[in-house]
Protein backbone atom coordinates (compact mmCIF):
# COMPACT_ATOMS: atom_id res chain seq x y z
CA UNK A 1 0.00 0.00 0.00
CA UNK A 2 1.36 3.33 -0.39
CA UNK A 3 -0.34 6.80 -0.51
CA UNK A 4 -0.25 9.78 -2.26
CA UNK A 5 1.13 12.93 -0.17
CA UNK A 6 -1.96 14.76 0.23
CA UNK A 7 -3.25 11.61 1.73
CA UNK A 8 -0.48 11.01 4.06
CA UNK A 9 -0.62 14.58 5.31
CA UNK A 10 -4.19 14.09 6.07
CA UNK A 11 -3.32 11.25 8.52
CA UNK A 12 -0.24 13.05 9.89
CA UNK A 13 -2.86 15.48 11.29
CA UNK A 14 -5.22 12.73 13.13
CA UNK A 15 -1.68 11.76 15.01
CA UNK A 16 -0.59 13.06 18.12
CA UNK A 17 3.18 12.95 18.27
CA UNK A 18 3.20 12.69 22.44
CA UNK A 19 5.99 10.44 22.64
CA UNK A 20 9.76 10.47 23.29
CA UNK A 21 11.17 13.17 21.04
CA UNK A 22 7.74 13.89 19.33
CA UNK A 23 6.77 10.03 17.97
CA UNK A 24 4.47 8.29 18.28
CA UNK A 25 4.45 4.58 18.67
CA UNK A 26 4.48 1.94 16.05
CA UNK A 27 3.63 -1.50 16.77
CA UNK A 28 4.00 -4.11 13.48
CA UNK A 29 2.00 -6.81 12.77
CA UNK A 30 2.34 -9.74 10.23
CA UNK A 31 -0.54 -8.73 8.04
CA UNK A 32 -1.05 -12.98 7.18
CA UNK A 33 -0.10 -14.46 10.27
CA UNK A 34 -0.96 -11.86 12.92
CA UNK A 35 2.13 -12.26 14.76
CA UNK A 36 3.69 -9.16 16.32
CA UNK A 37 7.03 -8.80 15.08
CA UNK A 38 8.53 -5.23 16.73
CA UNK A 39 7.80 -2.01 18.50
CA UNK A 40 9.37 1.41 17.68
CA UNK A 41 8.97 4.94 17.01
CA UNK A 42 7.82 7.09 14.33
CA UNK A 43 8.31 10.78 14.17
CA UNK A 44 6.57 12.49 11.56
CA UNK A 45 9.08 11.93 8.77
CA UNK A 46 9.05 8.05 9.20
CA UNK A 47 4.97 7.81 9.21
CA UNK A 48 5.01 10.25 6.05
CA UNK A 49 8.17 8.41 4.51
CA UNK A 50 6.41 4.90 5.21
CA UNK A 51 3.05 5.86 4.09
CA UNK A 52 4.40 7.56 1.14
CA UNK A 53 7.11 4.65 -0.12
CA UNK A 54 5.15 1.71 1.67
CA UNK A 55 8.34 0.53 3.18
CA UNK A 56 8.57 0.90 6.76
CA UNK A 57 10.42 3.78 8.22
CA UNK A 58 11.38 4.46 11.92
CA UNK A 59 12.53 7.08 13.91
CA UNK A 60 15.70 5.80 16.25
CA UNK A 61 15.52 7.32 19.88
CA UNK A 62 19.18 5.60 20.51
CA UNK A 63 20.97 6.95 17.32
CA UNK A 64 18.19 10.26 16.64
CA UNK A 65 18.11 9.50 13.04
CA UNK A 66 15.57 8.50 10.29
CA UNK A 67 15.60 4.76 9.55
CA UNK A 68 14.54 2.61 6.94
CA UNK A 69 14.07 -0.53 8.56
CA UNK A 70 16.15 -3.82 6.66
CA UNK A 71 18.35 -0.72 4.77
CA UNK A 72 21.34 -2.33 5.36
CA UNK A 73 19.42 -6.40 6.31
CA UNK A 74 17.87 -6.13 3.32
CA UNK A 75 15.31 -7.18 5.11
CA UNK A 76 12.45 -4.43 4.01
CA UNK A 77 8.98 -4.47 5.14
CA UNK A 78 6.41 -3.82 3.00
CA UNK A 79 3.30 -1.85 4.33
CA UNK A 80 0.01 -3.53 3.79
CA UNK A 81 -2.57 -1.89 6.12
CA UNK A 82 -2.53 -0.04 9.16
CA UNK A 83 -4.90 1.24 11.78
CA UNK A 84 -4.48 4.00 14.15
CA UNK A 85 -5.73 4.37 17.92
CA UNK A 86 -8.40 6.08 19.56
CA UNK A 87 -6.42 8.85 21.09
CA UNK A 88 -3.80 8.47 17.64
CA UNK A 89 -0.53 8.52 19.43
CA UNK A 90 -0.33 4.87 18.08
CA UNK A 91 -0.13 3.28 14.99
CA UNK A 92 -0.66 -0.34 13.97
CA UNK A 93 1.14 -1.16 10.68
CA UNK A 94 -0.11 -4.41 9.14
CA UNK A 95 3.50 -5.57 6.73
CA UNK A 96 4.47 -8.18 4.52
CA UNK A 97 8.19 -8.99 5.62
CA UNK A 98 10.65 -9.55 3.56
CA UNK A 99 13.24 -11.21 5.81
CA UNK A 100 13.41 -11.69 9.95
CA UNK A 101 12.25 -8.55 11.28
CA UNK A 102 15.10 -8.88 14.20
CA UNK A 103 18.59 -8.12 14.49
CA UNK A 104 19.78 -11.20 15.99
CA UNK A 105 17.72 -13.21 13.13
CA UNK A 106 14.21 -14.12 14.81
CA UNK A 107 11.48 -13.56 12.41
CA UNK A 108 10.04 -11.50 15.55
CA UNK A 109 11.71 -9.67 18.03
CA UNK A 110 9.19 -10.96 20.55
CA UNK A 111 11.03 -14.11 20.67
CA UNK A 112 11.33 -14.98 24.42
CA UNK A 113 8.51 -16.34 25.83
CA UNK A 114 7.66 -17.39 29.21
CA UNK A 115 8.81 -20.68 28.48
CA UNK A 116 12.31 -19.34 27.56
CA UNK A 117 12.69 -17.12 30.40
CA UNK A 118 13.00 -19.90 32.98
CA UNK A 119 10.36 -19.98 34.98
CA UNK A 120 9.02 -23.03 36.96
CA UNK A 121 6.10 -22.24 38.58
CA UNK A 122 3.79 -20.57 36.67
CA UNK A 123 0.28 -20.94 36.86
CA UNK A 124 -2.30 -21.22 34.53
CA UNK B 1 -1.08 -16.59 34.58
CA UNK B 2 0.27 -15.68 37.76
CA UNK B 3 3.73 -15.55 38.43
CA UNK B 4 5.19 -15.41 42.04
CA UNK B 5 6.92 -12.82 43.28
CA UNK B 6 10.70 -14.52 42.48
CA UNK B 7 10.00 -14.83 38.68
CA UNK B 8 8.28 -11.84 38.37
CA UNK B 9 11.37 -9.93 39.74
CA UNK B 10 13.48 -11.62 37.58
CA UNK B 11 11.72 -10.75 34.88
CA UNK B 12 12.14 -7.34 35.33
CA UNK B 13 15.58 -7.43 36.02
CA UNK B 14 15.61 -8.45 32.22
CA UNK B 15 13.43 -5.51 31.33
CA UNK B 16 14.89 -1.45 30.22
CA UNK B 17 12.73 0.74 31.48
CA UNK B 18 14.06 3.65 28.97
CA UNK B 19 11.08 4.91 27.75
CA UNK B 20 8.82 8.09 29.33
CA UNK B 21 9.09 7.85 33.06
CA UNK B 22 10.75 4.94 33.75
CA UNK B 23 8.38 2.62 31.69
CA UNK B 24 8.55 0.33 29.15
CA UNK B 25 5.87 0.02 25.90
CA UNK B 26 3.14 -2.96 26.38
CA UNK B 27 1.47 -4.34 23.70
CA UNK B 28 -2.18 -5.93 24.12
CA UNK B 29 -2.60 -8.49 21.96
CA UNK B 30 -6.12 -10.91 22.10
CA UNK B 31 -4.33 -14.65 23.46
CA UNK B 32 -7.13 -16.29 20.54
CA UNK B 33 -7.81 -13.97 17.57
CA UNK B 34 -4.38 -12.84 17.51
CA UNK B 35 -5.51 -9.17 17.28
CA UNK B 36 -3.37 -6.08 18.66
CA UNK B 37 -6.04 -4.32 21.34
CA UNK B 38 -4.41 -1.41 22.74
CA UNK B 39 -0.56 0.08 23.40
CA UNK B 40 0.50 1.56 27.07
CA UNK B 41 3.08 2.12 29.25
CA UNK B 42 3.91 0.05 31.99
CA UNK B 43 6.78 0.69 34.64
CA UNK B 44 8.26 -1.56 37.36
CA UNK B 45 5.04 -1.56 39.53
CA UNK B 46 2.62 -2.01 36.62
CA UNK B 47 4.98 -5.00 35.43
CA UNK B 48 5.43 -6.74 38.90
CA UNK B 49 1.24 -6.24 39.53
CA UNK B 50 0.46 -7.58 36.15
CA UNK B 51 2.52 -10.43 36.16
CA UNK B 52 1.91 -10.79 40.27
CA UNK B 53 -2.12 -10.26 40.07
CA UNK B 54 -2.44 -12.45 36.49
CA UNK B 55 -4.61 -9.14 35.59
CA UNK B 56 -3.17 -6.03 32.65
CA UNK B 57 -1.83 -2.57 35.06
CA UNK B 58 -0.28 0.53 33.06
CA UNK B 59 1.28 3.03 34.31
CA UNK B 60 -0.77 6.22 32.71
CA UNK B 61 1.65 9.02 31.43
CA UNK B 62 -1.19 11.49 31.32
CA UNK B 63 -2.49 11.17 35.21
CA UNK B 64 1.07 10.08 36.24
CA UNK B 65 -0.38 6.61 38.38
CA UNK B 66 -0.68 3.22 38.48
CA UNK B 67 -4.00 1.87 36.47
CA UNK B 68 -5.26 -1.48 36.63
CA UNK B 69 -7.06 -1.62 33.14
CA UNK B 70 -10.87 -2.21 33.25
CA UNK B 71 -10.82 -0.91 37.30
CA UNK B 72 -13.90 0.96 36.63
CA UNK B 73 -15.37 -0.55 33.33
CA UNK B 74 -14.73 -3.72 34.76
CA UNK B 75 -13.65 -4.65 31.76
CA UNK B 76 -10.48 -6.38 33.05
CA UNK B 77 -7.49 -7.84 30.61
CA UNK B 78 -6.34 -11.65 32.29
CA UNK B 79 -2.91 -12.04 31.54
CA UNK B 80 -2.72 -15.44 29.35
CA UNK B 81 1.33 -15.22 28.63
CA UNK B 82 4.14 -12.81 27.82
CA UNK B 83 6.78 -12.10 25.08
CA UNK B 84 10.17 -9.97 26.09
CA UNK B 85 11.67 -8.02 22.79
CA UNK B 86 15.24 -8.08 22.11
CA UNK B 87 16.43 -5.58 23.91
CA UNK B 88 13.72 -5.91 26.78
CA UNK B 89 12.33 -2.05 26.44
CA UNK B 90 8.80 -3.59 25.14
CA UNK B 91 6.34 -6.74 26.13
CA UNK B 92 3.58 -8.26 24.36
CA UNK B 93 0.92 -8.93 26.58
CA UNK B 94 -1.33 -11.65 25.41
CA UNK B 95 -5.04 -11.37 27.05
CA UNK B 96 -8.28 -12.88 27.49
CA UNK B 97 -10.68 -10.15 27.57
CA UNK B 98 -13.41 -9.47 29.73
CA UNK B 99 -15.34 -6.88 27.92
CA UNK B 100 -13.62 -3.62 25.33
CA UNK B 101 -10.38 -2.50 26.07
CA UNK B 102 -11.17 0.60 24.43
CA UNK B 103 -13.15 3.55 26.27
CA UNK B 104 -15.34 4.40 23.08
CA UNK B 105 -16.25 0.80 23.29
CA UNK B 106 -14.85 -0.90 20.67
CA UNK B 107 -13.12 -4.25 21.27
CA UNK B 108 -9.50 -2.67 20.06
CA UNK B 109 -8.40 1.01 20.08
CA UNK B 110 -7.19 0.49 16.61
CA UNK B 111 -10.74 0.59 15.05
CA UNK B 112 -9.67 3.59 12.93
CA UNK B 113 -8.55 1.64 9.42
CA UNK B 114 -7.39 3.20 6.05
CA UNK B 115 -10.92 2.92 4.94
CA UNK B 116 -12.58 4.54 7.55
CA UNK B 117 -10.35 7.21 7.28
CA UNK B 118 -11.35 8.82 4.02
CA UNK B 119 -8.61 7.72 1.89
CA UNK B 120 -9.79 7.60 -1.72
CA UNK B 121 -6.53 7.01 -3.73
CA UNK B 122 -4.67 4.18 -1.76
CA UNK B 123 -3.28 1.55 -3.79
CA UNK B 124 -2.34 -1.67 -2.99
Amino acid sequence: MKLSKEEAESILSSLNFRHEMGTIIAVLQDSETKEVLMVGNMNKEAVMNTLTTGLVHFWSLSRKSLWLKGETSGNLQLLQDFKIDCDGDAILVLVKSQGPVCHTGNRTCFYRDSSSLNLTSSLS
